[in-house]
């Protein structure tokens, strides 16, 4: 039997038929209304009842950017979509007659980690997804942590900087300002306007200074210029910095490094290994967790979504 | 049946016979000398086998300053006591012919409050430990949260401050470090020395500049002194941003905050609360998590390590 | 004899004719268009030239907001005017057949503080402009300094914050954006997004959440809001600490504080103060310096331009 | 004629005869007290008076490691020596019947490399001295500046790190805590703590962990250690920094780095230069002040309080 893992994203949902065993069977994306909480149930359901009509469908996962009740059904609130104290699981279950669960993106793309990809010989483990913001998710002895709420894995929002960057949630210094897209962007224009020539390299990576965003600095960083070689290795500080505090409190088998950003590599991980071989509480008196880029690129949150869907 | 819970700390060791219902039912406590592995141990066996003749020793726990192996016998390193992969479990076991389990003490307190104390009615707990260091236990899900190695719950070793205090663990800005009782005898040192006028309330409890230490601050701050409450306020600050970057992680339903510098109650707490507040992810959009007092004051380890004895 | 002197800002210009009391014997002031220097010069020259018609016009003085060179002509670049290594000084004065001085307009408003102001009985005073930016004069033994190429007392770009705040000058944590009126917006439209509802006094100077800025936190705090007295509070305690990097590098007499921002007073100086002595070095070792309110409120840069026309 | 400076350190004295044109035309130095003042006094007075015998000595100049009063005479206090509103330099005067002046080891150290030094060609210049602390001298236009109350030049007293470490002056963050040799040794047994095995290099100079010395570093460093480096070079990006804060304030032509770590060269100074290039305003619209080693190395004390005590 047969799940659909659904990924709602800020500009488009993704759903696809996921089988047992973690592959994805078939799937689908379409582009989506953030404004409309309608519009994405109706692109849902309607995606669902067609992969129903060759699948035998057991239940839905929907993997949400949001805030997740401990109900696995209301999204509390989410940044891009039009969201509040949302019934969307409940809602799509009436309207599919079927099992639904609601999950954060970053948990389900952390669990597919888990039970299919890079964590999948582990019990515990931590996943750190670095797209545009900072997303976590956290595995303990084999169980996904949703804290008491609903709301754990937020790894983005523990403070990293006592006056450091305001973040979008209202604070100064989170994580997520030092270990994101986000956060390479802006580094990237900062940089350019206090050190424009030694930004050349990059700049030519965007064509227009003003275009300047964290791929330009990359893909700079992948053909070996300075700055942007620079510019990731600092991102990749903040994320083994990260990571030591997550170690230093959960102690995990592995650390799993996904998101967008991850795909640059060996650029970023390299200095993320170091920073967090530096930062990490009592270093030479433990095993090192390895920290690895995640086995899957886009279809984790589908993935995990789906097979979540098919637990309590 | 009943076990015996062991609480080995720096310069002392505290046994006890723990019920089923978490009761002590008797208890004794003697010196130690931490550079001794063996005195440590003939002190345990001597005591646990005087309490056999009145009792039905089921098993001993036993909570430990230091790093605990996965094993729960291991103890990897202590800062105060002389163990280097100390097998410490296995030897009380073979000496006593007992099950015994070995446990991290902060950790093995915040399963007395889980159990039987302040977060006896919740199922998702983070406990923070504030005595000369700052120590944690985390409780998911009604399970103990000891990580892949052993060495969750080191929320103390958080890096709190980019080019922060120097820790003992080797690097800098360590939560430990700004949410201790050392971290308070230290500021208050320090604030003696660039403001001595100011300090002049918190000296007299004292006696010596040279010998002040946090527990004249808190005394200070009980009484109203304007020195001393700054100072304890500054280190609730510290306490409420950690609590904030642990439920942003955790998502707790719960956080108990305990050790001795918890005696301070209110001029710590209240603070502690607002700053939690000021600093929580999302916070008008979760429920709060109650900051609370340990119910345990030192009797936490010996409870803990006892009922965990029995668990596997 | 008199001078003219001349202030431009980023949306309109004052000049007045300066008598050598300090006095401003007459002004005017016109909008301007930042995006032409000729515009600006025409404006300037029709303005001293309508005064010659009644004054006696020794020497023309400019205050301009912007990097002025060490001939005291050039404007290296400004951020808010279209200047680039742009002679404005000669250009003016070949026009007007007057000598003319260009000054940066915080080292003209600091200028005119120490001569006729609240600094007119010291002979060495630091000045911190708090408006929109931070800007600083510094006068060290009766002369103002101007450094090698004169850029001296850009005081709002010391850096008081390891990876804080981005800067538009490209760099992270300058005390610029701690100390000033953009910091008090900022501070305030992010505790809007985390504490909305400790933020409802402040709001309602506002009207709209997005309209929020630095005027309605000082208008809150002096009608004793809550929020607004937080907030104004901490942006004395970094102009305290400011005060105090400058006075371990300087040792001045005194300390001015003006521009906008100064003019919320007592609720904005008080915790200035406190902050300063806290952060002094050697604090109970020495004299303290005053922090004082400016005397002049808008005039200064032109009171203070015209008098600096009249020396070498 | 000449006259003779004399440089009082923590363990000991350096008296010598300067030249009108900066040369030591004869020297000696002795162990001190630093607890008797008296004694102090004795050693300079009968080593004045020896010179005396051979030289026309003209007048006295004193540098003094310490707060020295507005005066030139009275050292206010002092971190090493047993000096508390002491009035040095009338005692010293009377003894010897000549003028006597009084200044700041750092003060005379910048004023002989303005003079005679690195700084000669110059007219505003900074130095950095750092050694076991971090001390300043500032040229302003030709004149040391002595600030209000003799205080100027105390930059290692400037705040660099909010909630940085404690500085013995009683404050966390100051610059001198980063910046100094002092720092680095701190620094190396922290790392020797969390990474010994990456401090393997480092160790095998100092013999012993526990006498990790910041020379130590400085010697693995110049011999391409790996660790040595790093740590030379993270405090150099703190020279940087510090000098890139420095230069906002006073826009200098030329800062000189002196002191015992200065002597480690380009292992430092060329991350040093790096870093206040990173770190300095508008640093493409400026002409560039050089960062370079200064040219006396143990007697620019003596040579600039005796060049000192022939200025008013």
């Amino acid at each position: 039997m047969t799940t659909v893992g659904v990924d709602i994203g800020g500009t488009k949902i993704a759903a696809g038929v996921v089988s047992e065993e973690g592959k994805l069977l078939e799937s689908t994306q379409w582009p989506t209304d953030p404004t409309s909480p309608e519009v994405i149930e109706d692109g849902i359901v309607s995606a669902v009842q067609n992969f129903a009509r060759t699948y035998d469908i057991e239940a839905v996962g929907v993997a949400a950017c949001g805030f997740v009740g401990a109900d696995r059904s209301t999204v509390r609130f989410a940044g891009n979509v039009a969201w509040r104290d949302h019934p969307l699981g409940q809602i799509l279950s009436e309207r599919l007659s079927l099992p639904v669960v609601v999950e954060n993106d970053a948990n389900a793309a952390g669990w597919a980690e888990f039970q299919f990809g890079a964590g999948r010989e582990v019990s515990d483990m931590v996943m750190m997804t670095i797209g545009t913001g900072l997303g976590g998710a956290i595995i303990v002895n084999g169980k996904l942590v949703r804290g008491a709420f609903g709301g754990a894995g937020e790894i983005g929002h523990m403070v990293a900087v006592p006056f450091g960057h305001y973040c979008g949630c209202g604070h100064e210094g989170c994580l997520e300002m030092y270990a994101s897209g986000t956060a390479l962007t802006r580094a990237a224009r900062s940089r350019e306007i206090s050190e424009p020539t030694y930004m050349g390299g990059v700049r030519t990576y965007a064509g227009d200074r003003s275009k300047l965003r964290g791929q330009d600095v990359t893909q700079a960083a992948s053909d070996g210029d300075e700055a942007g070689l620079e510019l990731v290795s600092h991102l990749g500080y903040w994320v083994g910095r990260g990571a030591a505090s997550l170690a230093a409190v959960l102690d995990p088998e592995l650390i799993v490094i996904g998101g967008g950003v991850s795909r640059a590599g060996d650029v970023l991980l390299e200095p993320a290994r170091r920073s967090f071989k530096e930062n990490l509480f009592a270093m030479e008196n433990r095993p090192l967790a390895p920290l690895v880029i995640s086995t899957f690129e886009n279809d984790g949150g589908m993935i995990g979504a789906g097979d979540l869907a098919r637990r309590d």
